[in-house]
């Protein structure tokens, strides 16, 4: 097998890693020189065997947009294209609608593993017809953890399928990790009673209920830095995870874990917050409580 | 009538003058040689014609046990002591408990109404023995605001049930000004859209569903200061708020705008969040997302 | 002046009500004859003299983008929409640019009061120029409060800002709404201690921090049905709940209490819970702890 | 060794197995003549060599106070009592005070691990001083899971840290579940595009970000019942979660996620939310909002 990725960023240039690794012919192309290993698009699509396969690895959004855009003008009926960026379920329907047109088929994949995924396999959830998805069975094989196919890998449903499954994996790793950090917390604000923070987490991997690979990675980081004193308590959000709270209005669903910790999230890149602004004027209307003057 | 009253602080002095402007004639007792009335609470007491009423306005905790152990010595069988400070209902359990072993009786105010009650009077919440609650009717009519007795007043129970009701009180106040500041933060943000904020607060005084006494404050605020410049976004927080979490939990009770409102709080005043740090460092683990070094 | 109004639903026909109680002249359209004035558009658009005002009050989505399609073919340059739904405010973008190739021009009003407007005024939001604000303000002064005009209208800023401010006014509403209920609920639970919780939403009217009118609606509601035992614990939800959530994510702005608000109800409208069998399961599996069974 | 285990409910008679299976020799006593190795805790004393080791493992609070207060009076100086319950960090405080006043040692222990602590071995958090821990060094090593002794077992602090880090443990793991619970109904809710839920969280279980124990367990309960049809979404919850958050409360730590976790199974067991009766009364005041009618 010999399939195309667009993208050689660090995770698109992991899986051409691992995918060469498993015997798959890979040639990739992206804007970098140092990465790529075509000049264009053009080149890809004429060094692939047709029916073609390509696997998209961009930041979702326009770019993932342009990308698709060009390979629609340039490959042919029959051809498939796989997104495999973080791209929000409903860019699914339009992307496959617009290849649609051109007889060119389309599959998404969530992917999960981070920069682990090169040496531990990616867990990947996907959605399409079963006729693409069996088609591309070699490369999910391939990049999923060893062991059996259905604890790496899952067909979850239609086209969206797989970029929603991997949007609702988002939003509960924020959830996991902002229970690890609330308890994180909770034990050192005890500096009177507790006295081996770093040591309690690495206790928690074998034997408890908590126990979890999240886990096993906050002992590395505790290991690495037992209070964390290196690190500024600033956390970026990313699409997914504001998605998931915007699918679960649209649902009805409650989520009050995976959305606190998204507004966890917010709270901790602001440098003053302008609501608690307005509460402590409110104190100080009612009961004349002094407040802290601004700088 | 004559009562005596201990603690001359902001509010005591400010409950002094209504209920003299009423007509009761009152011997305040404070430690502050400026502000009291008497030397002494030996005095205080001989001050008053029998059957001697005291109302207690210390700082709840060791202060108001201090003073309520004095009392319980110097006062007589028949006396009524009203604690008007913000103690933990549990708290007046033990204070009636121990007055009742010397024939004294006890009644538990909570009130409300800050630096403003002094002129539109205090919201005013009694438990206690409808006796005792009737002896002391003249004090809650001096204090409460003018209008219908039922509309500042209330004997909402047994013993403790006055403090009981005023922790509620505050617990509800923590989560409607959270409410209202989550709302200014909101109009805040969107200043490509939004060029009045003051003025759509003010503008919710009349008519809508929000408007509120805490609303009017807010506008106070913010005529005063319209971005709320001068002010820091950190914001105390007094035993009721959580006593009213812990009261949630113990009779299971779902909380969770006056816990979101709490926590806001306790994130006001972190000058770092040792949560946010464990969360930065997951996602560097897992992702190798850039954490922000901390100075 | 003479205006037009679309939609006499409770709200249109109320503001009818109040305008010509105002000496404003109105002409309504309302596809029940019951309550219309005229039996089309047209007749509604030939009664009222050039330049037109017409005030449409139909249910935000569909309905409002037919009606103002409707209008955009029947009005003249020159002409006044003002959209008094409780439109998005993304959809008063969409609407003024389709007018504006007409030449007509566009004010949003965000309105609050409910049943209770025609008496007391409805608070006013208001999006748009200044001089079509200008305007319509005979029509905004009838509608709102009495006294200052400042505190029941507010020109919030450009086209959309009439409707942002009140998705947020709605949003802040939810909030205060669960906010009390909470403490009803603490209240309630409390019942060996407390023996009166109407008694106590009464006195919370005067003098207190908390006293609102949603509070005096609660003492209504309360006084009716003192335990609220005709009544299901089964709340839905609007679209400006949903909208202030998907606002505060896109601006990455924490509102703890608005959202939690909103799951609240997401909640009660549920039989039983998926998550929370997930939950059940969990423990049963690690734990062994039973599970209730479904019937 | 030989130890005496006081409590051979379902986790204290795995224990003893799991210890005997080790060489540790282990004699029991419970009030169950069933399950007990002898028939008084006199007898348990006589039959345990001197300076003697007992493992109480009885539900916290009166029944744990009951049987330390009578080994209190039935062991010798030198003796050492390890709480391995789930008693609350204070009590072991008072515990630990009251058998030193007869020279009696002490350690506090939390154990995690379920009924899957038998084959797999406990996780185990221990309290004490280093002498004693280490005393019984070899009943930790025997009851923990295989591998480094670090990974399973940590000395976490003085006397109550144990139980103060299964305390932590506990209140993680409450949001731990509620994250994976929210996940798993947004899937559901998303029927028509999600075609197989079950087969996602299998999925999960490797190369993915929140691959964990928890997790296992989940996609166990869904290969028996996959939608959960038989259980019913009704959750207990136990002392150490609601402590959690009391210690939160009492450490100014925000803990959204975990309060929201407990919130969620409060709200769980209603059959009908007094606070979502007082929200629906109020939209019924303000809008003229229908109620849902009690039955």
């Amino acid at each position: 097998m010999h399939i195309g990725i667009i993208g050689l960023g660090k995770m698109g240039a992991n899986m051409r890693t691992r995918l060469r690794a498993a015997g798959i012919e890979v040639t990739g192309y992206d804007r970098n020189p140092e990465v790529t290993d075509v000049a264009t698009t053009d080149e890809l699509v004429q060094a692939l065997p047709a029916p073609r396969i390509v696997w998209v690895m961009v930041p979702a959004g326009p770019i993932t947009d342009s990308v698709i855009g060009d390979l629609g003008e340039k490959l042919d009926e029959g051809d498939l294209v796989i997104d495999g960026g973080n791209s929000r379920f409903t860019e699914d329907f339009k992307h496959a609608e617009f290849l649609a047109t051109k007889g060119i088929n389309y599959v998404d994949a969530g992917v999960s593993g981070g920069v682990w995924g090169v040496t531990n396999g990616y867990g990947l959830m996907v959605g399409g017809k079963t006729e693409q998805v069996e088609r591309a069975m070699p490369i999910f094989d391939a990049l999923r953890p060893e062991g059996p196919r259905d604890e790496g890998f899952v067909h979850a449903g239609e086209i969206g399928a797989g970029h929603y499954a991997k949007m609702v994996h988002n939003g509960i790793e924020y959830a996991l990790m902002q229970a690890y950090a609330e308890g994180y917390e909770l034990l050192e604000a005890k500096d009177t009673l507790i006295s081996n923070v770093p040591g309690i987490f690495k206790a928690w991997q074998q034997g408890t209920v908590v126990r979890s690979w999240l886990l096993e990675l906050l002992v590395r980081a505790l290991e690495h830095d037992p209070n964390l004193s290196d690190i500024e308590g600033y956390v970026e959000d990313s699409g997914e995870g504001r998605w998931t709270i915007e699918e679960a209005i649209e649902n009805a669903v409650p989520v009050p874990t995976i959305s606190a910790s998204i507004f966890a999230r917010f709270v901790s890149r602001q440098d003053d917050s302008p609501a608690m602004k307005a509460v402590a004027a409110l104190r100080n209307q009612f009961g004349g409580h002094e407040v802290k003057k601004a700088d």
